[in-house]
């Protein structure tokens, strides 16, 4: 099926995710593009982690993932290629893909991209997107097996995702997305969020959980469990981000009030 | 063919449009998938009208388009799917698609998305873009039926669209679109503009009605029937927006003037 | 295979773009699309020469690359087919795509569109991207020969491109990209930069040159061979264009130093 996805740091429109493009095309022209974002804040692994974390569990088996945040391209860090959940990512070797695993999951089979066969003839020094993972991508889509790609490893670079802390009664965790909406997306997952709760934010107290924005009324600043199963922080119709002037790593704590 | 179309407020490069894709392809993964915007203005089911009634009646039959605009997701409000023109529009009955609809023409058939078998296994509050319309547009692109979907439906929301006000002399209309250029587009149809007319905005008068942009000198404050088949204002290889300080909502008026 | 890139100056989300889109698939609902940039700034011919320049030898041979950057629409200018490398390169005649060219190779085969049968039955004046580009592009990918769109011509627009001055003991050029990481890409070829050489911009002296952009700890400013083999100014993990207060025309000067 030849799926293949492009989540890079290039910027929208950019000659680099283009050219990236072309990467993949040369080897399978059949291949499936499909862009997911080229957005990332510049070489932001926590942003990429959460986004990736956030989205690939919602793909299907057999897609391809090239990853492009790469601050250390060029110079000894690994490119890998990991199996996970009947997908393949591929990416820099910099811990921005861990997000995607879970505790009690088996671990990935990696391996480390080392057999240039399949990359292109001249890799540059500064683009091992276009000149190795596009290529690779290419190749995977074409049926090349990842075990082909390089030697299987078992350790790889972790990223450390900011955790939320269970207090005496509650928890407190943090922005880590700001979203187009201006919604603040906290790491705090529903699970440790109370039924009956008070939220504060930014030295403001949220009276109101609600199931889903349209619960209030326009211009209500409310607490939701929002579209990534984590809580999140909105003002209905508007920007929370705006009105309350923060964003990525503003504390949130929540508080379980007595049940009713 | 399996075409799929997204039309989101969701901003370009967000995880929300990424796991729309996602969904999508997770049931059909040789859908073949084109972004058509994620830049409506949040929550603007006026924008979102006008931009669906300038791009729909460009795509063949067969076409599947998904359309999240949704500011009352998880509220009681319905999800459709419209069958117009050989397409399938798929869309919170909140009136945003209702801009494709001619007078007369037949009414389109319409169905109420009410069979989770379509759907996700589990539904969110707050995404029933990933949860609902997404896999849904996958199932119509395998094959089913939009009257599987849910049951026919011969009322739905509509949205009215500021009108263009006929004068004695000529008429009088708003700017509905400010595209990227910084060109004015109204609301006015070519077939209301006389040849010879006098326009009128913001309280400058434009001496000159040009067939394209390339007609008069850059610079120039020109007034033509654009690719939207409406009015528009522009400023030639420059932006009418940022020159007369006015958007989306300004009046226009265009007065007839004495044929030669 | 059916490949159409899409390079337009229509602004991401823009409806001209989407109606594009449509305008090929109608033709061919099969074709591939791809996304190069709908980003380039208005009318700008250089600037899209320079984008094309960078990607377009990225693409296998077949592809079909739509480009619509045409601030003379509608007026006499001619449309061309252009077959460059195994692809076609459909774009006005104003030379934006002339960047592709290289003095040692055959010229190309260029047609002029003049053949209507290959159009949308009726033509806009403001934009002929979509009615006549679009649906050229999709027949080309049915098979349609460049030499049914129209005559053959052997002359067209060239575009002047800034050249760097080879200098006594160096070379001089200019930024002429200015990427979305703030690296300010130059227009002198890493053939033409000694190995051991001292780079000038804007009043400052960059002592280093490196290989990528990790040789140098966070926050250095460098010169290095960018990923379009050209000269380019970067600061590490950071943004030259914002450090330094400058962009696209600024100078850069390159000193050859006495080799260790």
């Amino acid at each position: 099926m030849a799926l293949v996805t492009l989540t890079t740091d290039f910027g929208d429109g950019s000659s680099y995710a283009a050219a990236l493009k072309g990467a993949v095309l040369t080897v399978n022209p059949s291949a499936r593009l499909h862009d997911l974002s080229h957005r990332l804040p510049p070489q932001d692994l926590i942003a990429t982690a959460y986004f990736l974390g956030d989205v690939l569990p919602w793909f299907p088996a057999g897609t391809v993932h090239v990853v492009v945040v790469d601050p250390a391209v060029g110079t000894h860090r690994a490119l890998l290629a990991v199996e996970w959940n009947g997908q393949v990512i591929l990416a820099p070797d910099n811990g921005c893909w861990t997000s995607v695993l879970r505790p009690v999951a088996e671990p990935p089979r990696v391996f480390r991209l080392e057999n240039p066969a399949y990359w292109r003839p001249e890799v540059s020094a500064t683009f091992h997107g276009r000149d190795i993972l596009g290529p690779v991508a290419g190749h995977l889509t074409l049926g090349v097996g990842a075990d082909k790609l390089g030697p299987a490893v078992t350790e790889w670079v972790g990223l450390t995702l900011p955790q939320p802390n269970v207090l005496d009664n509650g928890v407190r965790g943090e922005v880590v997305v700001a979203d187009s909406f201006g919604n603040l997306v906290s790491n705090i997952p529903a699970l440790a969020v109370p039924e009956q709760c008070e939220v504060r934010i930014a030295g403001q107290r949220l009276g109101r959980r609600v199931r889903t924005y349209g619960d209030a009324e326009p211009g209500a600043l409310v607490a939701l469990i929002g579209s990534s199963g984590r809580l999140e922080v909105a003002v209905v119709q508007g920007s929370a981000a705006a009105r309350l002037g923060i964003g990525v790593g503003a504390t949130i704590e929540v508080t379980a009030t007595a049940s009713r």
